[in-house]
């Protein structure tokens, strides 16, 4: 039902990775019952089948770019729409089973992007150690947690999960790397615009042509919708040909983005939209900064254009 | 009041040029009251106080070009619609006052317009004769018939009017030059579509900027609203601000001219509707042609592109 | 010989027009030998064979806009091209063979053009007179100083040529009109550029789609070409197929605008090159104003990026 | 020394890769010192000290798509080029210590880009197998050799290598996916075209707006060149702030690619050269297609152009 909040929710697992920390943000998510997923499909399978009302995954990264199974499995299926955006700081953590100076960490169990984005920081201060790849973050506090290895970079999250003693803070080389989620449900009218939304969509593109990206493009610029994020997918049939996955300012309800999309469905072999919601102001920055406005191109203008031609159509003075 | 043919028809004078012959024929000015005015202003006068229903007038010619004073008038004072184009083959005939030999014709009266579309005929055949410039076809003819010159170059029409007798017709170099006309009245609401209809606008754009005129274009461009003509006219407050006139295929009432609308006026400082009316299919070859489509950009497309939104802004299957 | 001034002029007469006033602002003109025409077709006649070195003939009006026949004739024929443009303030004088108070006025010979542009003043100081169209301005003054008419409007020039009286100056109604003069010379090298030029080009476009102009337009705004003039004529041949007459700024020996000319040489169906020459800075504000420049597209960074490039082909540090 | 093939190739391991197999399928690497790195940042550091003379690494997969840890470190660090690609089909196999019926494999050891690409056989002929996520397909094939796991699915080299038996062969869901690999040499004057050829390109935006990726397609868009890939990378700084990749048609020696890469050095932050290299027609149906050519764009138009542009400069007949 429409409006309802979701009361069974579904995220990434395992547990104590970042996603059950960003699941955590979402103030209907705190009640209700929260089941941890083995992988991304996983996850919106059991949207898709009725088992959960939302999944939370992650979409991109600051640092390590889009998550690709997240876009595959959204560019494909039965369509699922993102409701929420949750941003989240990227905090690495170095923790062990027990207070240990760094000088005598010789094994540090990391998952690789994990240990990439904390390579200014391990070359820095522990030259020495080995650093071994694990498949995810809580895999690494698991594993320094049963002695496997000196150390993990984790999450904060998975510190008190696994009992750990965190031996540094912060050691991510960028401070301000952020990790995006997104909410899925199925299908549903979407809530109504805050005045600062984002709209996902999947377009498909028949052929590989420059022409065919630029009338796309087009189509957004004449109605003054900007793109945030823009990213190819392959579809698996041959290099070339791609599923552009687009994250365009407002939101379904508005008549500008409405006319955009009546023209990207127009051009394109397939659009498939993938949910408006209030855009997440991130940065304290981003939050303080004015909506933006082109002149011409506001809500106001397209109602007055509206206006303005219907007294042409009844002949009425202009 | 709307649909009530008009009976009182004002045309640009004198009697006896192409336009009152290019009046005749519409069916519903045979019965109608037509008075010739002296100049384009004059006419276009009488429909804004109300004197008259309808005015005609010449808008271009295929070898003169555009007529200015029309455009100028259209652009300027209180509004008017085109509701009919009338396009006429121009043919000039030589004609006097009674029946002389081609050889023995020493001057030659003719509006220097009409004279220069006959050029290479007199040079063929009257190599001789002087040609002098007067200030109509309808002039030209009555100086022919009062004996102040041998012949007259004149419109069809004028012989019959002044007594003369022709000497030589279809003397126009190009056999196929047309002369377009327009029914102009006060604002109503326009007839219905009849699926090949001309829409005509005035646009003055704030900037002489090449970007503006883009802006223009790619306006119409994405909506495959294609041009028929492109004018500009001096503003008359300094040299490269310019009003354009635009003839583009389509009409206001179908959902694709009217968005393109919309958006020219959230771009140009000023739109001025000129009228949505039936296309003059004009020659042969144009009555024969299948009415252009565009993949994507038909009528069809953007009524499947609006559904596909309502579906989706209501949460409905797309 | 390039560089050698012209020493014989033509110009469009007769005598005491404003052409020849133009022609006098011209310092070659003033010890060289200047011809009137009887027509523009004669004037570019006369250089075209050899007959004259250079017409000057007008090309627009800032209130009646371009001139038709002097576009139609740069258009075809063999090739000519302007090497310089003159702006002249057009201002209108009411002359008379003697001193006569208006109230005495009571027949005016005018160009119907001089008349539309004095219409407000005619009406607010001389109600009752009328005006009687006549061939051009000069022959206006010639008939007022025969006796025909008790006045003419005409051009400063036409009072001292036809021993007038004036009776009132500057009786136009726009103080600033201004008319735009072509001196036109067979094809030679350019001058070389000055910083502020500007060059014209003819365009033939293939079919009459939106897409086709917009392309132009394109070529031209990616190299930051700025357009100050564009008009279309009819070719002859039918409705809706035109010749595009183009004003850039810019000149022909630096990059972009070659890079342009090359870029509409590839899809048009004919380019003719009509000269660059150096912008008459026409008005106070105009020649105060600073040239304009548009980030990335000053001629420096199109200098930059050829430098680049071939750094990037010879496989040195770019 | 350009024009010397390299000598010592390193590639991203470890052994057994389908890096390997792909450095195999280059004549000059046969015969020449062929080392593995453990990653991709390490293979190219290799080159740009000096320690190889060209690097192998995959950029892409047509099912998975771009391979990040290239593309970014493409993008940073002292340039390199690409001097060639290699498009390898990817073909997985099931193998096993010895020989054993597929019904008594229990555990199967796989890369999960490796299990992902083979679900749908996973299900169909071992529905009741646990999959084991490990690090790359060589440490599959490594762990069921030393029988930590009763199979692996690794790479067809990883085979004899490890003295595995081969269970099941091609057993990727599709057939025909395949990688794509560069190999990469430290900045040199390109090989010259050869009429089919790749430009790869890295962009930074100042922007996220849609304007300036639609200025970037349009530089491309009016000379004709077209793009077979373009993907973005975050630059670590913030979230919707990118780097795009291209893969454009056509060679930097080419006027056409010449012309658009000067616009986009003009018009972008910051524009990387990664090489112009002969395009891996990589499957039947592209060897036997006829090589794109657009009207008026094609290399002869170019060359035409400019031979145009130098007569007119010259002032001699056009």
């Amino acid at each position: 039902m429409p409006g309802t909040p979701p009361t069974r929710f579904v995220y990434l697992g395992p547990e104590g990775t970042f996603t059950e920390q960003a699941l955590r943000t979402i103030p209907a998510a705190e009640h209700a019952v929260r089941t941890p997923a083995r992988s991304v499909p996983e996850a919106l399978e059991a949207v898709r089948v009725g088992d959960a009302d939302a999944a939370l995954v992650p979409l991109e990264n600051s640092v390590g770019g889009a998550v690709p199974v997240t876009l595959d499995e959204l560019g494909t299926g039965s369509p699922l729409v993102i409701t929420r955006e949750v941003v989240l700081p990227v905090e690495f953590v170095l923790a062990s089973a027990s207070l240990t100076p760094l000088a005598s960490v010789r094994s540090v169990a990391a998952h690789p992007q994990a240990s990439a984005q904390c390579r200014g920081w391990l070359q820095a201060n522990m030259p020495d150690a080995v650093v071994v790849d694990v498949l995810s973050n809580a895999a690494a506090a698991v594993a320094a947690a049963a002695g496997e290895f000196d150390a993990a970079i984790c999450a904060p999250i998975g510190v008190p999960r696994n009992n750990l003693t965190v031996l540094a803070e912060k050691i991510a080389d960028r401070a301000d790397a952020v990790t995006r989620f997104a909410l899925l449900s199925r299908p549903a009218p979407p809530a109504p615009p805050t005045g600062d939304d984002v709209t996902s969509l999947a377009l498909m593109i028949d052929h590989d042509r420059v022409g065919a990206l630029l009338a796309v493009l087009t189509e957004l610029a004449v109605r003054g919708i900007n793109l945030s994020r823009i990213e190819s997918r392959p579809t698996g049939e041959q290099l070339g040909v791609y599923v552009f996955f687009l994250d365009c300012t407002g939101h379904i309800a508005e008549p500008r983005l409405g006319e955009a999309l009546q023209g990207l469905r127009r051009i394109c072999s397939d659009v498939r939209f993938l949910g408006s919601y209030p855009k997440h102001r991130w940065s304290k920055k981003a939050r303080e900064e004015p909506l933006p406005s082109q002149p011409g191109l506001t809500n106001t203008d397209f109602a007055d254009s509206a206006a303005w031609l219907t007294r042409l159509r009844s002949g009425e003075p202009a």
